[in-house]
């Protein structure tokens, strides 16, 4: 991750219009995130979230024009499939991948403001717990629920995670949490910017797995 | 898995030596399985099993004549990769795909015998726990023991269970049951050689993820 921090999300433009190579590129990085978490556990997230960029790629790749930005991948899949879509190709695939990404803001977010458990306070679960409250829990039955807080006891502590996620640079834990915030500048924009056109294109769909 | 039970494992020569393009022809029918488990938890193991399948196929096919056997790869990879087998290639995916036939074989193998709970007896936990324990338990650290129990929530009703089997026939239990066995015949013989292959050629992993 300390490739994610130094891979900082491109600025958006004045429209929030997101451009699907660069959006590509600087998603390529996150799947390493998984690793910071430091057990094998996360094997099967980084390959879910994998298949959602391999997805969403070998769409753009098959008409880069055409496809040049992540709405223009929306409107041709709405177009081309009918009642099948949004539950469907690239769109399904980046439905599901914001959900991720947001998950990844939201922990990131909470750690960098500061929140703790008082009682644990070298412990990240209320920062993990809240951001999949706010990211995934509603599209998860029960099992998955119960499957999602046995991993939580897989999470690293507060200091190791912090560590991980400046792998291969000396820095402070402050240093840390400002190279942290400064990564989610812009990645958070881009982040909203997905739900946003999601909400526009009507194009959520709430079914839990 | 009614394509389960109609493609049944070819038998095996008198020196156990198992072809590899019968054997993929074989278990590409597998990952089906547990779509009969009829919950989308097991889509992640889904997955897992087609990684190992696809690995050892990219294997195969880049020189069939030199892969001819299970055990050929085996070997070919012994000599290529020094230390670091047999942590490596297709010799860790058989490894780990041999772990999930297993547990297939209990599974299916308990059902045969009418091994049930009394208590519950449209149940299959007893018998899906027992698979658990004689294929995966030991290779699982206590966090994906805690999911596993998790996930054994989602295992299907023995009735619905059974039906899935059958799927597309009008078949009674009695039926399900001994088509079950006729395919476990050369199914088992064929898992039993596999582990017996990694013993004799001392290629077993005992880690746990
Ligand atoms: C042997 C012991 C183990 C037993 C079994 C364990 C089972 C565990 C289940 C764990 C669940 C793991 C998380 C994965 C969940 C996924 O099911 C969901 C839904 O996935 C989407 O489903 C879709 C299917 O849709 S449908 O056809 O319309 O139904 C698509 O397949 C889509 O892929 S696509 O690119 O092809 O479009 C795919 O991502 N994925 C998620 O929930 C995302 C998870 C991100 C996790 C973020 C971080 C969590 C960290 C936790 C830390 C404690
Ligand atoms: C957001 C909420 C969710 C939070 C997170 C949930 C996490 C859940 C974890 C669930 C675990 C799911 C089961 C998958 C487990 C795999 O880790 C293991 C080991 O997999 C192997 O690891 C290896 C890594 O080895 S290492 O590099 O040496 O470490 C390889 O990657 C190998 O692939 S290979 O082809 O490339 O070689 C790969 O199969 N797989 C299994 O345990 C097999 C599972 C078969 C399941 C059979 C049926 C169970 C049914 C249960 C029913 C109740």
């Amino acid at each position: 991750m300390a490739v994610l921090l130094e891979s900082l999300f491109d600025e958006l433009p004045p429209d929030k219009s997101i451009d699907t190579k660069t959006f590509l590129e600087n998603v390529s990085h996150i799947p390493s995130f998984f690793d910071c978490l430091g057990s094998k556990v996360f094997t099967v997230i980084k390959s879910d979230i994998n298949g959602n960029i391999t997805k969403i790629r070998g769409v753009y790749v098959k008409d880069p024009a055409k496809y040049a930005t992540l709405q223009d991948i929306l409107v041709a899949e709405k177009e081309a499939h009918g009642a099948e879509w949004p539950s469907v190709g690239a769109t399904l695939a980046l439905m599901w991948l914001k959900r991720g990404l947001r998950f990844i803001q939201v922990l990131l977010q909470s750690l960098a403001d500061g929140e703790r458990d008082e009682n644990n306070p070298n412990l990240i679960r209320v920062n993990v717990t809240k951001a999949y409250e706010s990211s995934l829990k509603k599209y998860h039955g029960w099992i998955v629920q119960k499957v999602f807080n046995a991993a939580l006891l897989a999470a690293p502590y507060r200091s190791n995670f912090l560590k991980a996620l400046s792998k291969g640079e000396e820095v402070t834990e402050e240093d840390c949490l400002a190279n942290v915030r400064h990564f989610l500048v812009n990645y958070s924009s881009v982040v909203d910017a997905i739900y946003e056109m999601y909400t526009n294109l009507n194009a959520e769909l709430d079914y839990t797995v």
